[in-house]
């Protein structure tokens, strides 16, 4: 072990752009539609939910996109992130492999997700926004703007997966401490709530019902815009610091990984270390295998259909082409609370079709195994959604090890788990199990698709 | 905001010796006292509870310790942790002191405990022990010590005061993650649980206690050592990597502190962050004033007794010359777990008495809502003592804004809040309130204090 463990960098050498991989796609993804004409919607659609800087991010096919000086400023408390080398834990699984782990843990909210709310919230308190509302999940994304809220002046109102607002207190109180409003979804503020909460009052929610009460809030008021912490282009363009980071890292490593592994919810933190990675190869670069990673329980790429569809359940947002479990499909309510998302970002979606990535889907238990080994080897409990990662990138470095192959592993530790302990002592307890979604509800929301002219 | 804001180390920069101040002080601290002769206890009288080469860095004089390479090989997981320039805060104080902290919540168990966990675990290995006994308040020491066992295949088993048990289960399943068992103290495991619990059955629990049932164990058990995760010699020296590492970080930003702020429970985060400095000021380097903050409910060194004290509530431990409350002084449940000690350690004790740093203590409504300040204008959430170092410093650059004096201010931001949410919960909703300590139990504590021959 006399190898270097972590690879840090100086904050001068937080990235000074993004990397939008929409500039070197071999073709571009499928437009997105408006849902009354079928026609590509345009910036002026998409302007009462967001600045005009975000829309045209969204929509740019730029390579670069400048990282305003103001956010570099507060990525500075944190970033450049590590890179770290999983000795013990290669050396745990007996693996010629070398596994080097990005960790964005050590952000103020433990996780990848104040990569793109600082920069949202920036843009919307430059446009003179001062009230965003949005959606969370295991609470991640919502206690990230809740922080990014806090520094720009920007009152938050986070509307929060009821199962995950039940199971994981401390992540409300979290944004509490920022200052921010948590609400349970569904709730009775909005008209999506209140018709879900009319047929089910005991509903635990899911990410498409909370991402309808959220749009709804911000379209019905004038005052208030909306924030997305997944999915969309210019959320997976904030995480590729990610990705770029890690680039230099392993360049002072003197390594190149051949895979790397994330974990996919809505997509945007396997956007962020891959897409960097990827757009290298697109421009001629080295060819890599790059494994997204998703539950069983909520299998988009796995098992849901390349299809046009609703990002949300009540039907507010445009059509996007993605893999999808159809938007009606409520995901069991497993542990990884920040990937129950029934669709997957159009541009993950699009580089699937394209072969240039693939996936693979695990049950909640092997994760959990997996991120204990990995917890006891290397010190950090991570997130369960980032036990997903863990779990992939082990079975690759076992792999090596059958095939008696060394390949370098990268993955992404997205987050620790400090938040969701809960879950290890359902874990421990043997009351964490294996979920599975229904086949007849996944059946009924596939058939339910909206028909778009091809 | 063009200076920087974080001073980041290569792990080759992580300190190769620890600094110990019995190198440099003007007398020494008083002998430790076997209770039975009232002799000096010699090394021989601690070999129960420790492998030797801890006991010798306990006793030792000279000034560098060699930081055996194993150990740092697992600091590079998190260590050098950065220094950072409160820049934001600063702003929203308008002061004009510049403000740095030393994050230690960089850790896998989230504080500065791990900074000697390790190699206390690291020395237990190499004397071929395989199991130790230790106790733990708010459950940082507890989870460090277990995160450090899995690390050296050492079983651990931790007695958490049981008011923490209660207020922070998510500190228990992080032990159990990493491996190891906690139990709630008073317990029925040990004859002194056994008589609290007798007496007393709802007792909430003290440090005192847990120290009495750990160290009962390790000294019942012959394969069983015991561990501390405060107070003694050998652990404050272990905490001087902090302050090493401020030196040179502080260097790089062209700076010099006037005054250095920590926390005080049993002392060593504290001496961890101030201990180099005081020892430059020793060998002839530059005056600073050095404060200590410590609860207004548990406050041994503003309110306790400079005096020869047990370590422990059941009088298993040698005999110290401390700041005490009293042995049997039992402080109310305030949040702050990590600071509920009746005692200080001897060598803090020592300093102040020597007029070395000064001390103060506040209330715990005041901290909590510097600790609210401090998270919304830099991001983390510190952990309930960590508000006491933030409260603090808070004050120090007040002063220095209504003198209109610009003073460089560094503390010791020791933990990050994330198992405390529940604190800050109670803070929110009205329900954490000042408490005081009972006067009389006070009283009747420091009544009982053994008399030692002059």
């Amino acid at each position: 072990m006399s190898s270097p463990t972590k690879f840090v960098l100086d904050e001068s050498k937080i990235p000074r752009h993004w990397y939008n991989i929409a500039a070197d796609l071999p073709k571009p993804p499928p437009a997105v539609l408006h849902p009354g004409t079928m026609q590509p919607v345009g910036p002026d659609d998409l302007a009462p939910l967001f600045p005009m800087e975000l829309i045209m991010q969204e929509v740019s096919t730029e390579r670069e996109i400048p990282i305003p000086e103001p956010v570099r400023e507060v990525f500075r408390l944190w970033r450049p992130s590590p890179l770290i080398r999983a000795h013990r834990l290669e050396k745990a699984l007996g693996t010629p492999a070398k596994i080097y782990y990005k960790y964005e843990g050590v952000s103020p909210a433990g996780s990848h997700k104040p990569n793109t709310a600082v920069p949202q919230a920036w843009y919307n308190a430059q446009a003179g926004i001062r009230k965003l509302s949005t959606e969370t999940g295991a609470g991640q994304w919502g206690s990230s703007l809740a922080f990014a809220g806090s520094l720009f002046g920007i009152d938050v109102t986070v509307f929060q997966v009821r199962v995950s607002y039940d199971q994981k207190p401390y992540r409300r109180a979290l944004m509490e401490t920022y200052g921010a409003r948590c609400i349970p979804s569904p709730s009775n503020e909005t008209n999506a709530g209140r018709a879900i909460l009319a047929k089910s009052p005991d509903h635990p929610g899911s990410l498409g019902i909370a991402i309808s009460e959220a749009v709804e809030v911000a379209a019905t008021n004038d005052d208030t815009k909306y924030a997305l912490g997944s999915v969309l282009n210019h959320v997976l363009t904030h995480q590729t610091i990610i990705g770029q980071e890690a680039m230099l890292q392993l360049e002072m490593a003197g390594d190149d990984p051949d895979v790397i592994v994330g974990c996919t919810g809505g997509g945007s933190n396997f956007a962020g270390i891959a897409f960097p990675f990827i757009g290298a190869q697109l421009r001629g670069g080295k060819k890599r295998r790059i494994v997204a990673v998703e539950p069983a329980a909520c299998p988009s790429l796995t098992r849901g259909k390349y299809a046009y569809d609703f990002g949300d359940t009540a039907h507010m947002t445009p059509l996007v082409k993605m893999h999808t479990l159809g938007s009606t499909f409520t995901p069991p309510g497993f542990h990884a609370g920040g990937l129950r998302y029934h669709g997957m970002a159009p541009m993950v979606s699009h580089l699937l079709a394209l072969d240039l990535i693939e996936a693979r889907a695990y049950h909640q238990k092997t994760v959990f195994e997996a991120g204990v080994q990995f917890a006891r080897a290397e010190g950090i409990v991570p997130a369960p959604e980032a036990n997903h990662a863990v779990k992939g990138a082990i079975d690759e470095a076992l792999r090596c090890k059958a095939e008696g192959k060394s390949r370098t592993i990268l993955f992404n530790l997205c987050g620790h788990g400090h938040f969701d302990m809960s879950a290890y002592q359902a874990y421990f307890s043997g009351k964490l199990v294996d979920q599975d979604y229904d086949e007849a509800e996944l059946a009924m929301a596939l058939s339910g698709l909206p028909s778009v002219p091809a």
